[in-house]
């Protein structure tokens, strides 16, 4: 028998993760043990959290054994565990792991692969461990190269948790600096004038991202750029009205400020292709990676031009004890082994486009899916109380997610409202798991939700 | 025959490392390729470079199969390559390595071993994966739990690379905000006052701390806490007026602000204690943690007593993607295993007191020795230009860097004025290693300074 507690917690996670955690006896000790140890409300997901020992491809197993679909998980991007990268880490963590402050091969070899991959004239990188301190670099260096402070950011956006990243995330944590103003985030979906599509709404947010710049410039804050994350995943994955931007990289660019593309999320073959800028037809001048990079190895990246870089170098003195390290460029190698080796780019346009067009005609039966969005494997499930209105319904979401969690598959809630089921597997997520989800899925809105 | 070219690059990295970089040809494909990837001026160590590709215990091996003495590296704590982490690593990356947001039992685990070893009260820990990340975390801790803002550091100190935690290094990257406010580092080496000594000279440093204080509150800055390395690591390891620790822990605590010691450097057995605050006498209220955690696996925390951790995880709902990881509380438990296993606690102690002795009787012998000091495995040795006036000799010591890596032996340069020899070896660094150096340290001097 298990019994149910609701516990007076209220930890939200900054993705508005599912608060009110309940959980059965069976894991109490853990829980409590957590709690003293890490701190009260030490993030979690899930009403009951799971207890995962083990992971292989896009599955994970708790302590009784139960198996879990993963689809939430971008990091592990190549798959749980797998073995070619294991394997490099292995060999390379035997060999030699140090600071990079001697010459090394691996890493050069690493970073000449990795810049190959990107459009130019994108040439030059600085490695770092996270997503936040590859968001610290960006703006450093975008800000030595122009001499510039003022930064444009989304209201719904995130790019990583130190206190100057934080500025950027307008809607969390409102910053007092003068140095940073957010737009809103551009979407068809709730569109900022109603009745507005198409180019028009284009000019709509074009004139926001005009009137941050006009606003600095009154406010006497030298410009020095713009930060976006490619395809917007925080701020729930929107449909981005047409040409937005490059439109925005060329407004940016005009007034001397460089355009910094986040690909943390979007980034290494996440969307069917191999970075969110080209899905959105821009060349940035600045990129930053991280998460799936590593596949759980913490390794982050700043790409830009060689000029750009090495103003960067000479300007901030910048060094990263465990970054540009032997350990990472094996892993990073290994990574890039895989998603070329197995075709995962292919794959993931494949298997996402099926399973987007699988629930587009889920959408076209269910009221509370408001919309569905997304590229590659990264989709996002707008869920509404009212068609209509489109009033976002996170209460609902965070049950489904958590009902489909039940029934051993693993997504999330985000966006703006939290109300949006993101579905981000790993990049080695089929097309037979992808059918397993879309029964386990209907299932579930049949039982909340009964006939349509 | 072997040909050198001076280039006529100017990076000074943060830590103050020779400049001036000569190489031979052979290497050249390799620095112009990391010139190019990695932007001109991405921080190396000695004049001629060295190229490091594999490592074993205190032993690091170059291309050419030569090998050299680590006496630099603290990351790789348990020495280079150690089976028993390597195999930890090996073990948990083929097993589980994910997110924190499910339970895991390891990362408990190693959190409850962890804090087994710190002081009371301090009993609660948030992982981060790099130093920089921690120093973050720990000032937002202190800010969140004070309600203030003001810290003060020293004016040589050294904590992390990103913007906010930039601010604490006055003398490298000086701060406008009125929220940081640095002291004169306390020493007994160049006193605040000449002809002051003992808790005379304390009391003068410990009314820097006072001034501080009082410049926040005429400041209408509420005061937050002070921060500093437990043995003043990158301020070259000076002796500490006696008590000042202590003593400012108290005058931080009585005017509402936390004491948040670094223990990035000091920290796991590099003294010879557990921690440099035991060395010192006092117990911190928060205490960074990092380099040496995770034996070269970006691996990083700060703990704190559980009301501090609650109030942070409230206040600051922090999340880190790659932090609390399995395959992090694997190696950091690893490495623990190493330490207490092989009792390098003790062998610190021994090993490094051996030297230090050995280093007084070269001081008593050779005049640019101005001062030996430090702890356990972790030395500085002055190096002046004239014993009377104590003048810095910056470029003598990048000289006598450089002919110790010619003869094999990898030591650094440090402290205010870039005039500290650095001598921080791996852990492992035995008593036969140590009389090594010792003849060729004597061989440097001979060389370079003649007879005395």
């Amino acid at each position: 028998m298990i019994v149910i507690i609701a516990l007076l917690t209220t930890p939200l996670n900054f993705t508005n993760k599912a608060t009110g955690y309940v959980r059965d006896m069976s894991s109490e000790t853990l829980f409590e043990r957590r709690e003293r140890l890490l701190g009260a409300g030490a993030p979690l997901f899930y009403r009951e959290p799971v207890h995962i020992v083990r992971g292989e491809g896009a599955w994970l197993y708790d302590a009784d054994g139960r198996r879990y679909l993963d689809m939430y998980n971008n990091v592990p991007c190549v798959g749980h565990a797998h073995p070619h990268v294991v394997e490099a880490m292995h060999h390379q963590a035997a060999t030699l792991n140090v600071h990079s402050r001697y010459l090394h091969e691996g890493i050069l070899d690493y970073a000449e692969r990795l810049m190959g991959l990107h459009a130019e004239p994108l040439s030059s990188v600085v490695f770092t461990c996270t997503g936040t301190e590859a968001s610290e670099v960006a703006m450093l260096m975008a800000r030595a190269a122009t001499g510039g402070r003022g930064i444009i950011s989304t209201d719904a956006s995130y790019h990583g948790n130190s206190a100057e990243v934080r500025k950027l995330s307008a809607s969390r944590w409102p910053a007092e600096d003068p140095a940073f103003r957010a737009i809103a985030f551009p979407q068809t979906y709730r569109p900022l004038q109603e009745g507005v599509h198409g180019t028009a709404l284009t000019e709509l947010y074009l004139a926001e991202v005009e009137a941050a710049i006009d606003g600095f410039e009154r406010d006497n804050v030298p410009f020095a750029g713009m930060f976006v994350c490619s395809i917007l995943a925080n701020e729930g994955l929107p449909d981005i009205p047409p040409g937005f931007m490059p439109r925005a990289a060329e407004l940016v660019r005009k007034a001397g400020g460089l355009f910094i593309a986040d690909e943390v999320q979007s980034g290494f073959c996440r969307t069917g292709r191999w970075w969110g800028y080209e899905v959105m037809g821009f060349v940035p001048d600045i990129v930053t990676m991280g998460k799936p990079m590593g596949n759980g190895l913490p390794l982050a990246a700043v790409a830009a031009n060689k000029n750009l870089v090495d103003t960067f170098r000479r300007e901030a003195r910048y060094f990263n004890t465990f970054a540009s390290s032997p350990l990472q460029a094996a892993v990073g190698m290994a990574v890039l082994d895989v998603i070329e080796n197995e075709d995962l780019r292919s794959s993931v346009a494949e298997v996402g486009g099926y399973l987007k067009g699988a629930l587009r005609g889920l959408e076209a039966v269910w009221e509370p899916i408001g919309d569905v969005r997304g590229h590659g494997l990264f989709i996002g499930l707008e869920w509404v109380s009212d068609r209509a209105s489109k009033a976002p319904d996170r209460e609902g979401a965070i049950d489904v997610v958590n009902r489909l969690k039940d029934k051993g598959f693993l997504i999330s809630n985000a966006g703006a409202f939290g109300n949006v089921l993101k579905i981000r597997p790993p990049l080695v997520f089929n097309k037979e798991q992808a059918e397993l989800f879309l029964t386990a899925f209907d299932e579930t809105l049949h039982e909340r939700y009964g006939r349509t």
